[in-house]
């Protein structure tokens, strides 16, 4: 990442410069905004619908490691993650303030860098950079996104409100983002062993990217609504699909029953955790950072999904106190935990 | 502050367990946030306004010293800077998200105590703490605020509004937070010389607290709507009375003359700055951190501040090209700069 090439000392510029400077590439991609960046606030038209607000952290080394992260990807992903709270509440992002904390290894052009990935996530997804700040740290890099989007109160899903008897459906496909982590771990490993050894991600470009650059479920969100389905409750898959169902579990007082057969797994995922020695269910399960959303929906609703090739449904909602399941292939019930899954009896 | 009581590693917790520990203490302070935290975004009802949104930073060892910051006054510190923005366009601030980045050294007792004082000003200014996110981070301590009002477009006030005439207007007193600062950094070298000196902060109640405490002017928003005033423009003072000057000029696209005479600054603050050989003048203009209100007002509603202990006029909008400039108690011009200010020959 950080080639020979010339190089600016961000110090040159000033925090007013840098801001300045950043903020010139803004392009708005919506008319919601009034006033954007370079007063003391922005100014959003929420056009009579409420609000909606959530912020992440990504912090260097805890969430990101620089050795394989290319900034522009960083910027993409630090404003996607966002994005894709908003989209959870079955809302589109409309507006993101972004803030940057960075050490002087930093220089201007890698923060320009990073900057055009989050300018480019907004733009892909019509949503306007309207703010931030920006500051130095003594190490580090720490990335602060807010995202705020408009629904009618109405039309929010929350995670409590499924039901008994509710289908219980993911996204897209579960376990890319870890295996693509993992891969890109042995590889750092192998590169600082050996470094004239080039890292091997040929072929791999499916799951490396669900690792780098993931994306935000907008579409699902226009698909649900065009089909005419108000899901029950909804979160996206930040921290992996056991965890997340304990979340909706525990909002919604239902437990669920999960199907590992159900378990939609893109075939580069199974292929590198068969080759990791991991159980391919066990990264869908665990695996976290995919970005889908996970959302119940009521039965009568099946039909309108059913051949949805982005929808899969892995299992249902039951009465409280039957604890959270999976049933293995083998037609085996084991206890979901939130990390991982065990045996009834163990 | 890392005294030898009972403490508890965070990681006994986990960031599900922290979260759920901290947010149980969060009382709602007004009726505007239909959902809190605990869902993936918070939803807030606007009641018919537009949204104002500012987020800002603060970073262990750039912003703050642990070393003489109690962590109370820090979480304190931490909301109200980002209320102070929301007060800066005429607004009050009605909802809060409040990031942290820690590292191992902080305990679960220090992380209580920081989001204490977070509550304790959200509790003060009426406003919602409403999400955030919690993560470690390799060394230091970092805070992300995202501070969020509501107010009607016509009575957002910018900074691109002040027209040559108008008067240049600031509350409470100036360079109090510097004097405090430069007071505090003195102890610490004092302490770290000699151990078992005590710090004398004595008799310095009053700067040492605009440093460490500072408060957002919600109650000049107030009066001034009271009083039937709009100001033309306003921004508050964070990085300095010049530099802020230099802002709206910008922004307005007009030039002030400054009178030195008129500056608010408190008797503690002079002594302070007598004491440690610096012009009290100076630091009133570059100090910073004050988180006062500067704004402009129409000449024609001189007559409904003049009398107010609160606010003081201290100088008037020109042409622009003019320069920006200070009269001295001498009646001598000199030309303010961005940071300091320099005889025009120089």
């Amino acid at each position: 990442m950080f080639e020979n090439k010339e190089t600016t000392n961000i110090d040159e510029l000033g925090e007013f410069g840098l801001i300045k400077h950043l903020t010139n590439a803004i392009t708005f991609e919506n008319d919601q905004t009034l006033i954007g960046a370079g007063d003391d606030a922005a100014l959003i038209d929420p056009k009579g619908n409420e609000v909606l607000v959530s912020t992440d952290l990504l912090v260097e080394n805890v969430h990101f490691d620089m050795m394989y992260t290319p900034l522009k990807h960083l910027g993409y992903k630090a404003a996607v993650v966002n994005f894709s709270d908003i989209c959870a509440m079955n809302a589109v992002p409309s507006q993101l303030t972004f803030s940057m904390a960075f050490s002087s290894k930093y220089t201007l052009e890698a923060i320009e860098e990073l900057y055009a990935g989050v300018l480019l996530a907004c733009k892909k997804y019509q949503v306007n950079l309207v703010g931030g700040d920006t500051c130095t740290i003594p190490s580090g890099l720490v990335l602060s996104g807010t995202a705020i989007g408009f629904n009618e109160t109405k039309n929010v899903v929350k995670r409590s409100g499924a039901k008994a008897g509710d289908l219980l459906c993911v996204s897209g496909d579960l376990g890319g983002a870890y295996m693509g982590l993992q891969l890109l771990e042995r590889e750092k490993r192998v590169f600082l062993e050996q470094k004239d050894m080039q890292p091997d991600l040929k072929n791999h470009d499916y799951i490396v990217g669900r690792q780098l650059k993931p994306e935000a479920r907008i579409d699902i969100i226009k698909s649900l609504k065009e089909l005419g389905i108000m899901p029950t409750s909804m979160m996206d898959i930040s921290d992996g699909l056991s965890s997340e169902i304990f979340h909706i579990s525990e909002a919604s007082k239902v437990d669920f029953t999960v199907f590992e057969d159900k378990l939609p797994i893109d075939q580069d995922t199974f292929n590198m955790a068969v080759e990791f020695g991991i159980d391919p269910t066990t990264a869908a399960l665990n695996g976290g950072e995919d970005y889908e959303l996970l959302f119940t929906i009521d039965q009568k609703d099946y039909e309108k999904i059913k051949t949805n090739p982005d929808i899969s449904v892995i299992g249902h909602a039951k009465e409280a106190g039957m604890k959270n399941e999976l049933m293995s292939k083998q037609g085996n019930s084991y206890e979901l935990k939130a990390q991982g899954w065990q045996h009834k009896n163990s």
